[in-house]
């Protein structure tokens, strides 16, 4: 890290790096963590591009938290415990007002999800945040996409397509009332890494997976990797007041079950084993493969396909 | 990771991931690796931006190449052994024929430096290459810019300058001969983290750090972080036979003191220890603070800013 970069680091990250895991954070060639012995280390890492993941006006505050959010909801869907963060942040200029919001928003995040940040790197060009997130698990017992087994029960976290109906918010296609309207956006800009959720899967779900791309899609990662089907039941999907607020129910199922964005957790579980609280059951593994419907016939099923 | 990134990634890039310390690579929400017992995590990210760190025409082979490399530098600068890396992609669409030779590059650095490749996220956008890297070391034994004491020996491996007069040659702005200009594009397209050399330092270096933005200025660092000055002997830095044939004494100082690029190790040594085979002894660590250059007097010494 050369000078004015290294400055701009210190001046707005350094306060959100200490923690139990952190030997050694921000300032060297690399930052060091401690991984408890018995351990093993979970890391996952999400780009966010300006224009293509987050609107080119959104708050450098709310893109700050919500780039940390999304990275820690795949630690959630292996069920480790978060142990560390850092961020790769490509900017067009050093805008002081810009990072100094930007970074605010960081620190919450950070500090919400017990996250602290230990390094980095600052680059010039088109705005591109690389979030990369540390965990840890006991040995062996993270949770895996390919662990359904036909008999499963398949349950989903919180309530799907909250943040897809919110971005439509945001994109003016839909104005509900205000409450709504805030709660929503609220679900599209400050997602929930179900951190807390996750940390009591291992042991009890036989898969588990974010839901990040749309419910259907992403359970159908699981399938694939489970080698079996799932159906889900759509009159079982838990959808919020602010979604159900929308006229058409075929929307609202578009956005549950095809809306991206969620960041809930989709599992499966054996049927002798109960979920913890926050989960709602939608389906059921199978014998076969893919995912299946009824009620999503002439929905858009693809998701979000990134090309 | 939606369908077609991750069909692209799986196509691209999953040949990479085996190694001793991957209980799970691409294709689940995070990778899991195993820290051996006694030992610490060592992680750092380096981001290449197209146009900024690379040039639009450069081989996407050799871009692939260089930005793992470049990331485990900083494995070798903490004295750290590579267990992983993971790769965060942006691009501005899939093309098919870029991908399959920047993946080309990538598989034969994470291959040249033990570093299988266990996961990633593409997103569309500037092209846009974040690597992040993982090590290990023996608890306690991470080799930090902060340890320089004055009576202390500096060193640098390798010969320095070359990356910065590849540059030059790559930009027209040298024509040396045919076979010293193919071996300093080399060196700046292709650098070599000196990995063999890191695992040496651990209880022999007092300080060491990667020279990425140019000797004098990372050297700086490591007497900011340790609170003394460093005094360098431009009579002694170790240039390449290629670099000594350009005509301009001065202009091969100002590319080994100031280019960056090069990807050496810079390290400390209390006086009664020798380093390994590889380095070249350059100056003195002594009271005060700031790096000291007789010859350097008129350099532009600020070597590379991000801003």
């Amino acid at each position: 890290m050369a000078g004015g970069e290294f400055e701009l680091i210190a001046r707005h990250f350094s306060a959100f790096g200490r923690g139990p895991g952190v030997v050694l954070g921000v300032g060297d060639d690399a930052a060091v963590l401690s991984v408890p012995e018995g351990c093993e280390l979970v890391t996952s890492v999400d780009t966010l591009v300006e224009g293509v993941h987050f609107p080119e006006d959104a708050f450098p505050e709310d893109i700050g938290y919500r780039c940390v959010a999304v990275a820690a909801s795949d630690l959630a869907a292996m069920g480790a415990s978060p142990l560390a963060t850092t961020l790769a942040l490509t900017l067009p200029e050093a805008d002081d007002f810009w990072l100094h919001a930007f970074s605010e928003g960081i620190g919450q995040a950070c500090s919400a999800f017990h996250l602290p940040l230990v390094g980095g790197d600052t680059t010039r060009g088109p705005r591109t945040i690389s979030v990369q997130v540390f965990g840890v698990i006991e040995r062996g017992r993270a949770v895996r996409r390919s662990g359904a087994r036909p008999g499963d029960a398949v349950f989903v976290s919180g309530t799907p397509g909250d943040a897809a109906a919110g971005l439509a918010v945001l994109q003016s296609r839909w104005q509900p009332e205000p409450d709504h309207g805030e709660y929503l956006l609220g679900r599209y800009y400050r997602p929930t890494p179900r951190l807390v959720l996750g940390v009591q899967l291992p042991g009890i779900a036989s898969a588990a997976i974010d839901v990040s791309d749309g419910l259907l899609q992403d359970l159908g990662h699981i399938a694939a990797a489970s080698g079996c089907a799932i159906e889900i039941l759509a009159e079982q999907l838990p959808l919020s007041a602010a979604l159900q607020s929308h006229p058409d129910r075929q929307q609202q199922l578009a956005w549950a079950l095809s809306g991206g964005d969620d960041y809930e957790l989709c599992i499966t579980l054996p049927q002798d084993r109960r979920p913890p609280g926050g989960f709602t059951r939608i389906g059921s593994v199978r014998e076969g493969q893919g995912v299946v419907c009824e009620a999503a016939a002439g929905l858009e099923q693809a998701g979000y396909r990134h090309f």
